[in-house]
């Protein structure tokens, strides 16, 4: 039977999620703790990759197994089986046709800054450390040049492979709090570095490196050097995987 | 010349502030740092010791040093030669007399814990995870009974040499957030693990464990067992350390 899975992780010591040769990853944790769970070789689907050093609040995976495990106790027999930086919330039965990659509808990321003169140890981990002035008026003002459907091209590291750049961005939205701005962006897909370039041209404009007009030409044409830079992993969260209906009766 | 420094770091991977045999501390990096700097043995004073694994937003220090570099300065100086998870965020000459352990009027610790039926790997780091309920209200409204002048012997790890257990908590107040609540202790000095006893102490009064006339009871009389669990020492920050006057005129 396949069961569906709510994965939190701090990604600072993993490659990424995805399977690799050359780097402990999250997926290779994942399908460990599940494999020997289970007794037999069993793989971990998760809704899309997330790069090295990126977070997760709201990761879904689903995975087929055998039945017999009450599926909401899945998560703690994971749990038992995994390092204390990586997390199952909430497990649950698959609704029927479930694919964790196919049937996401949305996703929302979390890029996380902080303005600071130095280095602060505490919000290192899970936030960007931003030392230049940056008026975090303009940062919020710019933010909806990006809703709605473009191409991205510019927004993605060159030589992806997907199909097509154009994707739909629901909402940018940025929050402030205690010298710390979160830029959450919702989508209907990302491509590879998307959010983070787009994070990036953002604070580019917040700090005057990057004008409106540069912004608007930026979305719709493939060149790479109108957008701003691509931000570090470590300011970037995977808040949550929307499909359309509640997953998890009962976290 | 006498220098003072604001340092904050998590306090993850060290044995504690002091200096000891078996683990790395985070007065060594600092001395090592101030060493190297001046080119001959340089001690580093803290406003007092952290435990190991707790953290600092505003740790004070002084440091005695050859004078050439404007204080100012110093903190950059120092950061180049200190790893990413201390940070001295300020530095200034220190005011004639100064001594950052007879000096400090008031200290302000957080204790941080979250309520969660799962780990959040997000914010393990810094807060502790409470798995079983609490009432939350409960944990605001016992805070007040540690305010004032008291014997916290109970709260004090048994062997302690201070030569008197009493002394000021001018404050506790309770923050809630986002599922997130901070206990904040600011008194004229603590005793070995008082902060975390008091909050263990706080959180099983919250949790139905202890109850408000043994809380009363255990100010006053030295009977460790009236107090309620120390907790571990992830949750814990020392926020700032006061000194009645301003030490640095610009962070």
């Amino acid at each position: 039977m396949r069961y569906v899975l709510l994965v939190s992780y701090d990604g600072t010591a993993y490659g990424g999620w995805q399977i690799q040769k050359n780097s402990v990853t999250v997926q290779q944790m994942a399908e460990e703790a599940a494999s020997s769970l289970f007794g037999v070789k069993t793989a971990v689907t998760a809704s899309g990759r997330t790069d090295a050093g990126v977070h997760a609040e709201g990761q879904v995976c689903h995975l087929d197994g055998r039945e017999g495990i009450p599926p909401s106790k899945l998560a703690d027999a994971l749990n038992a089986r995994l390092p204390a930086d990586i997390c199952v919330l909430a497990s649950a039965a698959a609704p029927e046709g479930f694919d964790a990659v196919r049937s996401a509808k949305r996703k929302t990321y979390r890029y996380s800054m902080y303005f600071s003169p130095r280095r602060l140890p505490l919000k290192d981990r899970f936030s960007l450390w931003v030392k230049a002035p940056a008026d975090l008026e303009k940062l919020a003002r710019c933010a909806r040049l990006f809703e709605g459907e473009h191409d991205f091209a510019a927004y993605s590291k060159s030589g992806s492979s997907a199909k097509t750049t154009v994707r739909t961005v629901y909402s940018v939205r940025v929050e402030e709090r205690d010298g710390e701005a979160a830029v959450r962006v919702t989508g209907n897909g990302f491509l590879y570095n998307m959010v983070r370039t787009i994070a990036g041209t953002m604070l580019g404009y917040a700090q005057g490196s990057v004008t409106e007009e540069r912004i608007i030409l930026s979305l719709g044409r493939g060149d790479r050097s109108l957008a701003g830079k691509t931000l570090p992993p470590c300011g970037l969260t995977l808040e949550s995987v929307d499909y359309g209906f509640p997953l998890f009766g009962a976290k």
